[in-house]
């Protein structure tokens, strides 16, 4: 939340001016915040870079959106693995109960938090566990490494300081497609009901209608195509939910830009979108646990007994992935029906 | 269904009259099926003298009980091997999709019908699977020859047929407690209601609230407790839902019996204990299913990628005894709501 308890309409002259001092705010916190890089400030300015392109000098918001997207990809590689280990570890935990703690509910503060494994238990006493948990942990620790080193040759990176540049030029001067444009302000609404639109064509197009039945109902899961297809069909699946999230991101980025025009309004449903933003960043974070289990199932001379745990971990992670989808799946329709996603005006009415 | 359309009423001069003819029409149906021996009505049997034991000579009804409860373990072994194997085979073909046939969705008529696993395609192409899928087949089948023989056995032993002759006794000869009792035909409702309390108790005693949450919601699996205690709890859980299962069998058989007094009026409540109990049925095979996984990953030598197909099939099939166990918990509070449960007259008038 960076602007608070604005006036609606107060200093807006204009859909660039707003969009100008949007910006400006962002980069303004990118900077003071170096050496650290907030990947949530970067995925901002690439959302609105997204979300309000068509007032913006085409070439220079194309290749600081490719910048900013390399500069994401890089650095949020160590997070990543940083999550995954601990997730991982946590889902071995709560198989083995070799912990005993109290159960501590995933809070609205951390929706991404990971869950105690819903078939807790099942592995305590498995004399594979503790070689599993080692292999993970090894593995996953060794890749965060690799990808800390790179993170650190991307800051002192060429490319990095050039963004950084066009990052302080931000402050001050925004490239607009036409310098002299006074578009009205209402014009970003407009813009963030298309990020709205995409949304919803993107929601459409994933299987709402089993994921929504816990446990996927009965028998609907069954793909019936050869199996040399199979493994095409579920990276296939899984790559529409990744798009999901991407959507969710554009389309809260751009609702922010246009706080200034709706005032408190925008609260409920920007955290109707933070709700759904989590629920599918716990999907995507599980998604590749399970990944990282299955592949470090394929290291060479394992012992059958660990082999063993890392399927179950596996399974686990995947079921992770199907009770998150289920809970979006739970959530969306009623966040869909408030109309407001393809009509942001409508926010000014509640 | 044993007796349709009756008047409510007909032909119910006693209680023991009609407690008699129940099981003579059970104990002839036994003798006409024979050689083949059909579980079910061994249950109805059992059940019969378990919900009405208050009218019956108390040492016969014991020891018949006793005898009745040997040849069902005895000859339901075959049978649960024979399934378990169909569901783990269904599961391993369903995880890596090597079948490519139509979904086909479990059934009324059959719900204990193997699903296919919600976590479907996650194996496919996986090396170890189709070794997982033979070692699974080979020590399944030897289990089910190994309890065929001691079917076999059973069936010509001593004990079988001097069930069979009682059996015979019960077409034309009930031991009642009281020989000459005249009760009236209403009191086998109130021992019906008695299974009905019993049945309440019982699920009382589950962890519904959890179960009732798909995915068992967040965090709420972990439990407080030390590692050497785990298994212990894990075992205890699994057994309070055998004995749902048992408790849901005695209050539908008990129904049965009432049926000539309650005549179509059954036909609700008997749905719902019949739903109620495969839901049940389909925890148990799951969970049975599962130790089989688990058990198949102890033997020796096996590969490392076979462990682990078999710890992802473990994980599969505790994800579908969770997946029975929220059925079950759904159904259950809009059954036990109609009120009937303890209260069988409640039938007469709906």
């Amino acid at each position: 939340m960076t602007t608070e308890n604005e006036t609606p309409l107060a200093g807006a002259s204009s859909a660039e001016g707003l969009l100008a001092a949007h910006l400006a705010e962002q980069a303004g916190r990118f900077l003071r915040n170096l050496p650290d890089v907030d990947l949530g400030t970067l995925r901002r300015v690439d959302g609105t870079l997204h979300g309000f392109g068509a007032l913006l000098e085409p070439l220079w918001a194309e290749t600081m959106r490719g910048d900013l997207a390399a500069l994401v990809v890089t650095l949020g590689q160590e997070r990543g693995y940083t999550r995954r280990l601990g997730r991982l570890l946590a889902a071995v935990d709560s198989l083995t109960c070799t912990d005993a703690g109290v159960p501590t509910p995933r809070t609205a503060a951390d929706p991404a938090r990971p869950a105690d494994s819903p078939v807790g238990g099942l592995l305590a006493h498995h004399p594979g566990a503790p070689k599993a948990r080692a292999m993970l942990e090894r593995q996953l620790t060794l890749a965060r490494s690799r990808s800390h080193t790179a993170a650190l040759q991307e800051l002192g990176s060429s490319r990095f300081h050039s963004l950084a540049d066009r990052m302080t030029l931000l402050v001050s001067d925004l490239p607009l497609r036409d310098p002299a444009g006074n578009n009205p302000p209402e014009q970003l609404l407009s813009y963030a009901a298309r990020t709205g639109e995409a949304l919803e064509a993107t929601v459409s197009r994933l299987p709402l209608h089993r994921a929504v039945q816990p446990y996927n109902g009965d028998a609907l899961h069954r793909v019936p195509v050869p199996a040399a297809e199979v493994n095409a069909i579920a990276a296939h699946e899984d790559a529409a939910w990744t798009r999901a999230g991407a959507a969710v991101r554009y389309a809260r980025y751009a609702l922010e830009v246009c706080r200034p025009l709706l005032g408190d309004r925008t609260e409920e449903p920007l955290a109707g979108l933070a709700q759904l933003a989590g629920q599918l960043e716990r999907q995507q974070e599980a998604a590749d646990a399970a990944e990282a289990a299955s592949l470090a199932a394929r290291t060479p001379r394992i012992t059958p007994a660990t082999a063993y745990v890392l399927g179950v971990v596996h399974a686990d992670q995947r079921l992770e992935v199907e009770a998150a989808r289920h809970a979006f799946s739970v959530s969306w329709p009623d966040f869909h029906s408030s109309g407001w996603l393809t009509d942001p005006w409508l926010a000014r009415s509640t």
